[in-house]
């Protein structure tokens, strides 16, 4: 792994992180930002995950995603074992940065759920007096079966 | 505030949360699940933010986006105070119910970041041998002067 980047700096002022050119994540008590990752074609939002600063750091000198799994407690690189690895495109950091934008080309068979679904959003909340009950998307096709460790 | 929707349920097993309709979010230790904005025309991201329950119940209900300020530890309607309102098209939830996402149109002129600019994301994180050093993305105009709370 190369070591292009120093270690992230503490967040400065107000001004410095929301108006400067400084990186400076603000991790949360877990020590995470947020990562959405978007497709860089068609605009569609894959998935929402989290990364430490390793994560991050990774993501960014390598231009693939890492993450952190909360639920694993460990390290990953999104596709390791399936090939829907994440060729990062472009990133782009919030205003008070603490969360980070994706918008990446998917390999592989382009899915990103482990579910098999293309996105990790396949299903919507109706609401409203249409109630909380989830819909599937039946657009968007379950390209692979379920279970295999995305 | 109209009641229409029961407390959301505990999470139920594995298969329940990804594979069934009944939304049981899995809110974090902080009881906050992360929400995704993104404009439902044009598809761009405009920005990340959180919810606790109750703003996820009033967002469900009303339509409107309510969320869950960590910095100011409150409940607050976006765009309350400036007019830009989100109207909610489409809610959409993750696979393990620990994002969601919201397709929105935005109210007033359109500035969905308290920065003035329209996205949250308005700067680009260069990467890979290019650096870490951030970039303002000048296509982005910035509509209105900082400071408003939005």
């Amino acid at each position: 792994m190369p070591d292009l980047l120093p270690l992230f700096p503490p967040q400065g002022d107000h001004d410095a992180v929301e108006l400067g050119t400084a990186l400076m994540p603000k991790f949360d008590a877990a020590g995470l930002v947020v990562a959405v990752v978007q497709d860089a074609a068609s605009a569609e939002i894959l998935m929402v995950a989290h990364m430490n600063a390793e994560a991050l750091k990774r993501t960014i000198e390598t231009g693939t995603g890492w993450f952190w799994s909360r639920s694993r407690g460990k390290l990953w690189q999104k596709g390791e074992t399936t090939g829907n690895r994440l060729e990062v495109k472009e990133i782009r950091v919030d205003c008070d940065q603490d969360a980070v934008l994706l918008k990446v080309e998917i390999g592989g068979d382009g899915v990103a759920c482990h579910q098999g679904f293309r996105s990790c959003f396949y299903r919507t909340v109706p609401g409203g007096t249409r109630g909380a009950e989830l819909r599937f998307d039946r657009a968007m096709p379950r390209v692979s079966p379920a279970g295999k460790a995305r």
